[in-house]
């Protein structure tokens, strides 16, 4: 197969407001036969800058209501428009633009790029299948400095790793969740909701959070208060890549350090993933 | 001279709520005798581990109320501690973590990571010197999609670029300004008013901005605005690294693109960088 | 499952001459319960820091005489000791230290970095399952400057590509094969042919090279030539990401540009994927 | 000031044997009227798109004999064409591209990428002020497993470091030499020759080595050789940023480690920078 990465701004107005959408959007194709692999015969291949044509072109026509309404134009068209494509995926992904603020008052055509947690998409289908929606947010680095620990673990002669009730719990977040095959949803809300549902999971109740016994078990409360909240999500896949951190021991230096000074750790780094869906 | 670079979380509470502050400090030493190079004596070195611990031993002992007061402290302790040190500086950087709220309510001990323009300082001191302070801010980008062009450049045989009065203004920002010798200032108060500068200058008035005829009047206009403003800041240089988009052409596609989709331009990409002082 | 990333060096002597493997090793576990993500039990969980203590024992005791041997060691360590493990996946890549030649004679302990292609295995096994072993090199960089073309492609009123016959091919390439179960190879030897195969397929015969018609095509030589000529490859994967280059029109310049002077085309990409097996 | 990055490949025949160069060429401009930024006049300026027009032409035109010489020409042509520069400086930087082989025959137009150490070089130039060249090497990563320590430094309450006298010396060179006001150089061979000095100055004799009494020292040894051993050199500037690798203890593990399994140590890293020219 092949795949092509596009990158490209699409503005509109309404009035003299102004909208922008930055995009970066990956094509894979896999054509019914892979006669230019096995023979060098290029008749059915669909060039990289004719894919790149198309993708401007339908930006250019329908504009970009929601990152996973774009995907599902791009598959769309490759699918009835390409008899030799047997697969198509658009892989969709944002530059956090946010509109800029002056004393609480919006800018009319000023942004600043803002990445705390990037949204993507992806639609993908196989011909005669269903056409699949998936959206997702990664790069979301989370911290929760309390209300965190790690005990009760499998111990043998390799162990050296001390028991934890109150660590520093630390990572960057990647989630992905399917939409099944999704009608017609309000993707950008429901987006906005579980990236919330994200947050109150990990970080726990305001006023005193919620004590995690394992990088494991946040994950999984991730993901139930997604599949309980946001009943649209059929499947939510969360992979959490950890940063530890040590409390550093002073006493050679002549002083208690009670977790009040802590380094990173960057080897070994570990991450975590599980996939949930619903029964 | 030698460098060393130690990155590290410091803690502290209030009752039951946490701050924290995760900083990445890089000291600077060049001692008064090169007999370490010349000789290969190493009796005045320093090691890197040492400056570690001692930085570690500041960070413990103080606290960081700022990342500049951090600075002061840590030129401070190696000009008075070690006569062998000729020159230190030390520079600190900041992750941008903020703390989450939850429907408004902020939360007691947890954190997200927002890296919207990092803030960062320099001090630095020669032996019998003045110590001097540097602030700055990096990695802020930030987009206007109308209200800037570019005309009336010079023009000879290798002149291909056409004029224009309504383009993409897009960059990441690197700005840096010295305080002088500073005494009790409140750091990070003037650094979120400096921003607020920044972000006023390259925008323009909220409902209709402000044209702008290069990206090098725009550096300058932000030098102006903030050196009028902010009293406290003796020079400020910026440096502005461009990023172009140009419009796709479409006519071969047989679509007029009115400015609604553009493509970035990765090279040629160019930056302009000015200082400016007060008279 | 979880996943563990570890960094280390590994030094041997032969007599008064050094060697050394840095290597990073990644050990992803998946246990035969989720109890740790569905209950916070932790009872099974086995803690990256005792994965990295097995980890650098492994590495002590029994050295690293092949990546490949290497990793089938985790695995099997993994298997046998801890019941709980259901699947274990061993990858290990190298830094790519070469022995410093002075005027053609080795030296005994110094070492340069030359990451011309990384070496890379991976080790897995599900309980009750064989040991399956891949190998692979990444980050190989090629570039033939002529005897590459693409004609011939499928054409729309979205095309704006035109045919040529004489274009840059370059890429990046990343290969992975598959040694099924296997037994006692010379991994290191087997290697240094394939690696040999891919740059003979890829750059053709060294007086007249051999003509492209398509990236497609030379990723399928490379594959043919490996599976022919390394009977223990049962599969091998290629993926090649394509650097474009454009002759630049230098016609308004008052220059004709016979394809000396060429910029990349940064976007789009394209990459291009086959996996190909024995019948 | 502004600053220009251009990336291109410039080939050139001789027979059917073709020759690669890809460079990254940036060009910096001062000009004699800040005028475009005070008051956005932008009569005198070089639009970075015909700063790239000059030096795809200048490569067309002149070729690329060496990247110092095609750094001249940059700079020669843009004191000469335009009266408002009053500062030029142009940076090069080379892919490292060489000639693949076939059981030792060279290919006719095919080549591998190999970043064991990257060419770059500067030319500069102040209106009426001489043209001056710098040439040097970065990223060239060396290592030695033994015949190397730190001993006999500076200590007191914060020191922790215990003395070593067979650590592991690892680190990324940076060398930069000035080579005045040169004229008529073979600008390749003298930096061949330079090269193998750093090697031969790092590593000590093949068979023995020589003992490093630190970071600092070695530093030194590579000044002092190239400035013996190459008369066009003037003043050579070397960063050496150290990668750090502890034994691991493996006591509470059961095992003996003598010196067999390092892992580096990530933070706090160093490096030490001299500057050493001729009395």
């Amino acid at each position: 197969y092949g795949k092509n990465t596009i990158k490209f701004l699409r503005l509109h107005k309404e009035g003299k407001k102004q909208f922008v959408k930055e995009v970066e959007v990956c094509a894979h194709l896999r054509l019914t036969s892979p006669q230019e692999y096995l023979e060098g015969n290029n008749s059915l291949v669909i060039p990289t800058d004719t894919i790149k044509n198309i993708v401007l072109v339908l930006a250019k026509k329908n504009g970009i209501s929601s990152l996973e309404q774009f995907a599902i134009d791009i598959c769309h068209h490759f699918m009835t428009t390409f008899c030799q494509v047997a697969y198509v995926k658009a892989y969709v992904q944002e530059v956090p633009w946010q509109r800029l603020h002056e004393d609480g008052v919006p800018h009319i055509h000023s942004f600043i790029c803002v990445p705390d947690g990037i949204h993507f998409c992806e639609a993908e289908q196989c011909r005669n299948g269903p056409l699949v929606v998936f959206a997702g947010i990664k790069d979301l680095k989370l911290m929760k400095t309390t209300q965190s620990g790690f005990e009760g673990f499998y111990k043998n002669e390799h162990t050296t790793l001390p028991e934890r009730h109150d660590r520093i719990l630390c990572g960057e977040l990647f989630c992905k969740w399917s939409y099944g095959e999704c009608k017609d949803f309000d993707f950008n809300c429901i987006w906005k909701k579980i990236r919330e549902c994200i947050l109150e999971a990990f970080a726990g109740p305001p006023d005193c959070g919620e004590y995690s016994p394992s990088y494991q078990k946040t994950v999984n409360c991730i993901q139930m208060l997604v599949l309980s909240r946001v009943p649209q999500v059929q499947i939510m896949e969360v992979v959490l890549n950890n940063t530890f951190y040590n409390v550093v021991d002073m006493k050679n230096l002549g002083l208690t350090n009670d977790k009040e000074v802590l380094v990173p750790v960057e080897t070994p780094y570990g991450s975590c993933a599980c996939t949930l869906g619903r029964k």
